[in-house]
């Protein structure tokens, strides 16, 4: 029997006790993170949604989940019909939906460490429209009601080397130093857990997929920072590292030291920093400079070390996606095979390679329809047998101490339809399209998006997700700033100007609901482009494809191929060959050089 | 003599005199116009500035012009670099640049009637960082010491007829009347002059090139509307097609009647409407609503008669401009003539055709280095001679009654350079991306503008201008929301979403800076597409192209067009002899039909 329903029933008595008439529950942690541990999934604890964003709203006679485009189907496989109302982002959202639904005078509870300050105002001034207040609860009513939540995770700290960081912790303190003094601020606080972890060079197991440790830092003008960490993560080998001018001090220390700033001007990041962390700094007598956390855009220009090291963590997966794909085009035609067992067979050749310290997102093995998903997750109840006449998408990554990967590739099981073809051919040639871009330095994600739909377009055809995110250097496998998508993506990444060292997906892809999804990933690096014959006072811009595995000959249709597409396809097969083939034995080397034979 | 020192120096005597450090001098009026009549050409008469968009700031001691990447090389020829500093916008702006260079406790100056709400409020938060303010003035400076400064002009209203207008006034008054009901609110301020002249189908003729009236209106819940303009302009015509349910009222009224609205809800649209609007609604009393004129979106969608029209002027348009063409091909070559003949030729050809009403905007006739300036206006101190080895750029439009035209070719004086094709041919491949673009119902200029530039990207280059602007029916020839430009741009015009019926400019372009310029611009019609195959619940759009000249094919490069490109070209130079063909007699059809041929 499902466990949802007597959750919700839960969660509206304790809101009643409370005196509250709804509540927001989203899928977040104190630290805004994309990927949150398990004590901080109420979402899925309260609705049983397993997709990676969402909110719930609750009101006492009705509810709703908001998704977006990637999780229309899944949300209503994974959601109950019978108490939850499906509504997609950002059509409307969740301030919009409480301003229709909530009584007049009705007081609805959000819990300040899961909402940034924005969202806060926007939704408070929705309700305010319609008589209606939003109230800050000082304890999250879910956990009040979640009897068996997990505890935080208790992981270790973990040094990471100035060799694979490229640059020493000192190092980027002294810069952040260096840029608050410019700001004439006296401190920053860092929350975002990806950040503390870039700056201190450090990593962490608290979140499952991304290697940070649930902390917060105050990095000051002079370099010197306040690491709040539970104590006993932290080992003799992390504690020398971090030296002196790092100050470790509890975890729970973190709020009542906001208070202590009066009379200063310390950064909070608007999207990054939650609401009760402005709040508590402005109560504390802080003057809050509300500015983007430093390290965002630091840490998404990749050093050379940290160039270097993706390029080789790169090649490693990529012999292991090799070796699986060979896996699957001869094991799933035999029958027997299952999403979750190809899952399983991918996690083990990246096992293989004795590197491998966690994958970078829960393995998307997708199969026919689920394929349809974006970003389906194979559970047991969904586990689909790979049958002749699908298409299998496998969109997977892996975490290694020298970089983050992130891969799609789809293999028809058996003879690919004309119409998988040509949708295939048709993403192919978006793909190509973002990787052969030439763009002048400060152009945006949202200006190159439509090069990769366009084929697409041309055919009456989209794909609802942006077209490709930030990866981190051992970091989260989606990192900001910068992002190719529409141009109106929610907050701005997409406006963001693209700067050479950032690294990026590529991933246009194609979905046709209850039949098959197609997605082409590699991973892109900027870098300068100098282009002879140019405008000498026009800095240039192009990507270099980092990822490196076969894309099936079988689901091209060639002569949908521009010369152009064709020889980049097969210069890009070669470079497979160059970089993969070292890695690879016998038959497996065998098999990647026929696979990777120019077209015909 | 320069008249420009002597007039700063007066400026700066009077702000002394009236207690004030500095002042603010948009290019606007007191409807936040693109173009202004002559008594608001403040900036020109400050400065000698004669482009079409720009700001200066004054203080006691320092003086910046502040312009936009159009006008980098045209700003300093004509505005002394001896009393002004050159900015460029967007990389600072006045509220920054007073922020920079105004003395702690200075205080600014600006007139509320030329400057929007958002401007007041960014402007006065940058010079509160200096311990500056930002003053309003009961009457504008600049006015006090232009002694000639022209009167507002007298012109006589027109009527619009409903034939060419495609809606009835007192239609469109009611759909706002719903409008306004659906928000819960009771009137609207029209201060657009181009809304105003849309809404109650009339024209005028107090700004140049635009056939708008000095206006203000207040449209009630009821369909019932204030009009408040000079009474000596209006006849009995004019008062017969307005009827009962038009007030009309003395131009001066106007302000006093915002303080009547009490305890009502009032809509302003805050990019639109003033500073000072905004004020006295405010402080008589009413509740503001700050949301866009609705008349913005519903005037940019073209209704089938307005459509209808602009194909009759664009077809008789595009005939004069071929009659032209002609005679700059064979006259330039023999000398003699220079960018102001060539303007007044081009001129005679379309008012020969007996309905030309003004132009539409200052003609562009630029020849040589004069071509790299994108927004050139040829004067008796600039005007060169057409010289063989030039390209010459003509970019033009006419008013008509039945709609408003904007097209730009370039022709050579003799043999181009190789570089001159090829930079031509890459113009021309951008504009044929856009010309066929095909894209899903929602898609935002912002991201396809990509699609005119990547050709010149690929070789370096670029251009400093979007790629195409909305444009009115027998009204401003740049008209919102849309726009076809870098996502970024000002306002958010590149993130409006683009809908069937909405006309554009496509006028991708190359500037080589002391050397030549070129564009190619045609209008284009944004119309449903449905595609074979296509996705059923995804409603595509694409572009028709409406202007018809021929582009000049010894400016092509062959070899840099795609098998589909020459294809599109070669179509469209079909249908300009279908469309122009049988508007031309003799040698000009001849001519015509040589120039439109199926490229070699």
């Amino acid at each position: 029997m499902s466990p949802y329903p007597a959750r919700l029933a839960a969660l509206r008595a304790h809101l009643a006790s409370a005196g509250l008439d709804g509540f927001v529950v989203p899928l977040t942690d104190e630290h805004m993170s994309e990927y949150v541990g398990s004590y901080a999934q109420r979402l899925a604890w309260l609705t049983g949604f397993q997709g990676s964003a969402g909110t719930a709203a609750v009101l006492a006679d009705t509810a709703a989940i908001f998704t977006d485009g990637r999780y229309t189907l899944q949300v209503r496989e994974q959601v109950s019909a019978d108490d939850w109302a499906y509504v997609q982002v950002p059509d409307t959202d969740p301030a919009l939906w409480l301003a229709d639904h909530a009584a007049a005078g009705a007081r609805i509870g959000y819990d300040p460490w899961l909402h940034p300050r924005g969202w806060v105002a926007d939704t408070a001034a929705a309700l305010a429209d319609k008589g209606a207040t939003l109230v800050a609860v000082a304890a999250n009513p879910i956990d009040a009601i979640w009897h068996d939540r997990p505890a935080p995770s208790d992981a270790r700290l973990l040094v990471h080397g100035n060799d694979v960081a490229g640059a020493s912790s000192a190092g980027k303190r002294a810069d952040i130093g260096d840029w608050l003094t410019g700001k004439g601020a006296d401190a920053v606080i860092l929350s975002a857990l990806d950040s503390i972890a870039w700056t201190l060079n450090i990593r962490g197991g608290d979140v499952e997929n991304t290697p940070v440790a649930l902390a917060y830092a105050i990095v000051h003008a002079n370099g010197e920072t306040d690491l709040f960490v539970a104590e006993e993560k932290i080992d003799e080998a992390v504690r020398q590292h971090l030296g002196n001018a790092v100050r470790i001090r509890p975890r729970n220390d973190f709020a009542a030291t906001l208070a202590t700033f009066a009379g200063r001007r310390v950064v909070a990041d608007p999207e990054r920093a939650v609401a009760a962390i402005f709040d508590a700094l402005e109560h504390g007598g802080a003057t809050v400079l509300a500015l983007r956390d430093p390290v965002v855009l630091a840490k998404a220009i990749k050093n050379p070390a940290e160039i270097a090291g993706h390029r080789a963590a790169s090649a490693r997966d990529g012999a292991a996606l090799t070796r699986f794909l060979r896996w699957v085009e001869i094991e799933c035609p035999k029958g027997g095979q299952t999403e979750l067992s190809a899952a399983a067979q991918l996690l083990a050749f990246r096992e293989a390679t004795g590197l491998l310290l966690d994958s970078s997102f829960a393995t998307i093995s997708a199969t026919g329809a689920h394929g349809a998903s974006p970003h389906y997750r194979v559970t047991d109840e969904s586990n689909a047998p790979i049958l002749p006449g699908q298409l299998y998408l496998v969109d997977s990554g892996g975490q290694y101490a020298d970089g983050t990967t992130d891969v799609t590739r789809v293999v028809p099981i058996g003879d690919p339809t004309a119409e998988m073809r040509d949708r295939f051919t048709r993403v192919l040639k978006g793909h190509i399209a973002i990787a052969t871009a030439v763009f002048p330095d400060g152009t945006v994600g949202g200006q190159i998006d439509a090069f990769a739909r366009r084929p697409l377009w041309e055919a009456g055809l989209d794909y609802g997700h942006g077209t490709g995110h930030g990866v981190g250097a051992y970091l989260s496998v989606h990192e900001g700033p910068q992002r190719i998508a529409q141009p109106n993506y929610p907050g701005g990444a997409a406006l963001e100007p693209l700067r050479a060292g950032m690294m990026l997906s590529n991933e246009p892809g194609y979905y046709k609901a209850g039949d098959y999804g197609i997605r082409i990933e590699n991973l892109v690096l900027i870098e300068p482009r100098h282009i002879p014959g140019g405008d000498p006072d026009r800095a240039m811009l192009a990507f270099e494809t980092l990822t490196f595995a076969p894309i099936d000959r079988t689901l091209i249709d060639p002569a949908l191929l521009t010369p152009a597409e064709r020889a980049w396809l097969d210069a890009y097969h070669a470079r497979v060959v160059e970089v993969i083939g070292p890695q690879l034995h016998d038959e497996d080397r065998t098999w990647l050089v026929a696979k990777c034979a120019p077209l015909p």
